[in-house]
């Protein structure tokens, strides 16, 4: 990250392979640098600090629909904006660590919730309580090295959706589940290759709450961009969760939505592009922790039933945090970055 | 702390502006400096060291209900014997912070469970584990320079409470919530001046679980005698709590009842006055914080209705840990004190 | 635990009072250090690095069912192989440290799930993940010199069963409650002297889901095998969480059935047999968690009534946790080892 001294470095705005380099401090390098840092803050989503991979995560989202295009962008800029004005790092700030639980947190409240003024209102202060509890989350997980992933995101969206129990100003979508008692599951729908291919790529894209083929397969482009390597093993943690879910005998609409997957990638992309050198070790820890997340996704999902919430992406951070806390015990990984 | 060499220090009880100084150990001299403690410990409740605005506190507590003062004067005697007999550093017993959780465990069990010889005995012991937990929570936020604030009671409340659903000898009374699922709120109610003058004060008083306004207005008074920032940041918490409640469509009685005040008072007065050094940035900080209390209050108390069991000052103590633990990443906020 | 060089040293395996010591490297040799490692496993469910007492409670477990039995030794077998694959330090390994979460993950999967091929294969996997959580949380707690105890059994444990709720292919047996309402107790049955007999090693045999006097017993033999102290404290433990729920009017069954003891003996064993030195004060101080473990198991099993999920042993880790980490600050006490 250091600026190396050389004639290109002059220049005060240049391409680098992850996205915009601003060296100037003229009101239009500012204005680029918040725009590639709002794109980096929308790559994180998927733990890419990458301008293009986010502007094609935007437009994959845009491509589904226009409110969570815009709620990503409102989001993204308000947890950025705060984190400026609090006075964060500036290179964290440019790497899009105080934007992708904004960016989270945009679509979730305005996909739960139905939009009105004071709804855009809630977004935009509840992205910027996700960038303190962020800050919050950094310095206390910093004790083990630990990464902080979308744990501001998933506290804040709960927070801000169940305080509608309260609030007869906002409505929740049909979206939200029900409240009801968890009980016994039977065996529903029978699993078809239609399933297994809409599911993989639902998969991907209900990361960012969207449930729509053709976007994922935008977002998988978006990863390959990005890396080789991370769009490998997002695919092989979707499919993997999908696996996992069909042989427990999971209902097929949930299959096909995606709903057992965005929890898998997630955790695939973490463990098997991020934290640990991939080897035989590695692969197996990270195929275990998948497998895991997909049984937590069902635990939490059923254990979030009595106050009708979704579990997002906990099982994700929960899983990768175990994994990551418990990896310096055993001889046999290696730890690829300090996270 | 130290005491000063000089020939008023030699007087072995003494008044200083925040209570007595008891430096004798003749056992009037004990009786004395434990009466002092058990007023500190009562103010800080408040999250005041000070034996007259605790006085004023337990004034306001009779004024309301003589249940209510006698089970504030016997938790705190149990948590702080306890402290004392198991053998905590005597700077810290002597400051009220091994009483204020016991102060507010006797109140809430005597508030939600009918007063017989068992609940009587309930109270002391949980006053007593209150100790063991304050201790526990120190050490482990210590990590952090956390402070403990008032956890150790919701914790300690929230079991005792909880547990009466396997024990047949106690029974609880009409003000605990009944246990059901969250649905989403329609507005309800008017909100007139009176909601509004009521509320304020009203939010005061629940920081004790008194629904008095007359009650709140002593408060308020024990807080000017102690500190007038302390004082006008209580107000504030109460009245933007308040406020945020109203904008968001809460029910006009809940409203009056300052149940959406008394943990904006408590951030307010903890940040504002406590573990930030007052300027423009930290006004702003500690009114994002109190009003996202306010939301929080509505989340956490929709999250415990399945178990029908009241937030408490859950809200208060998970903001202020979450803005505390944040500010050392903000290069705009000072922090006043090791917490 | 350093090897002492003598001539009896030089024998590849030998047998030391907790069990046997092997030195040499043959697969022979390999295979009877893993034996001893799995029935060191089973004896630190109860706290005793010590084979003898491990093969005791096999013994006991088997008594009651084979299915148990099976599942206990397949449950310690897959996280202890997962530990050493994924190289663990050897100490850890052999004094059973991961294995005893696995040996409870084996016997409460298969005790609230119908056994089939899927749920076998449930239990190892489920078992493994135990390592990696035990590893995780060893590291967290590590910074606060807290021992782990049977925390990743019950979290492990809570997240399969309740993942149930999703998976159609599993059934719950009659044993899991049914999720419901929490809602206040009255008094059922009268407290004879066989409730408090039966209850007392029914208490004891609890520890490992048994609910058969006779295993109690047999397990109050296995303690007093490995340690006079530890089997005293348990029975003392168990006896306590009786009268608790007797005196508070809890129901004859549950108290009869050792609900209401379990948790209380691994909590005594665990402060008074392990963690403090014995003297007045530290007995005053067991006895007082003792008695709060009995009432948080109380809580516990209201507050995840609604989940329908059991408490575990969720009230012994929690007690242990505060007792522990708040001993440091209590002058009176004395801490025996570096837990």
């Amino acid at each position: 990250m250091k600026p190396v001294a050389s004639p290109a470095a002059s220049a005060p705005v240049r391409w680098s392979s992850t996205g915009l380099v601003v060296d100037g401090s003229t009101p239009w390098c500012q204005l680029l640098a918040f725009a590639d840092t709002l794109l980096r803050g929308i790559g994180q989503v998927m733990l890419q600090n990458n301008s293009y991979a986010g502007l094609i995560f935007l437009v994959g989202i845009f491509y589904n629909a226009t409110l969570f295009g815009l709620a990503v962008l409102v989001g993204t800029a308000a947890s950025s904006a705060t984190a400026m004005l609090l006075g964060v790092e500036r290179s964290q700030l440019r790497a899009g660590l105080f934007g992708f639980n904004g960016a989270l947190v945009g679509i979730a409240l305005l996909y739960f919730l139905e939009p009105n003024a004071l709804s855009w209102i809630y977004v935009v202060f509840a992205a910027a309580v996700s960038t303190v509890l962020m800050a919050a989350l950094f310095k206390l997980l910093s004790t083990w090295n630990m990464p902080v992933l979308t744990a501001p995101f998933v506290f804040t969206t709960l927070c801000f959706v169940l305080a509608c129990a309260r609030f007869g100003r906002l409505q929740s979508t049909q979206l939200l589940p029900t409240a009801g008692l968890p009980k016994n599951a039977s065996v529903e729908g029978v699993v078809s290759a239609a399933t297994v291919v809409q599911g993989l790529f639902n998969g991907v894209a209900q990361v960012f709450f969207q449930g729509n083929v053709i976007t994922g397969v935008i977002f998988t482009l978006a990863l390959l961009v990005a890396s080789r390597l991370a769009c490998a093993t997002a695919l092989l943690g979707s499919l993997t969760g999908l696996l996992v879910a069909w042989l427990m005998g999971a209902a097929e609409p949930a299959i096909r939505s995606g709903a057992f997957g965005f929890n898998s990638v997630l955790t695939a992309l973490a463990l098997g592009s991020v934290f640990l050198v991939l080897d035989a070790a590695s692969a197996v820890y990270t195929l275990l922790a998948t497998v895991a997340t997909a049984v937590l996704f069902a635990a939490l999902s059923a254990a979030l039933e009595p106050l009708g919430m979704p579990a997002l992406t906990l099982p994700f951070v929960l899983v990768v945090w175990v994994f990551v806390l418990a990896s310096p015990l055993f001889t046999r990984l290696r730890l690829a970055v300090n996270p």
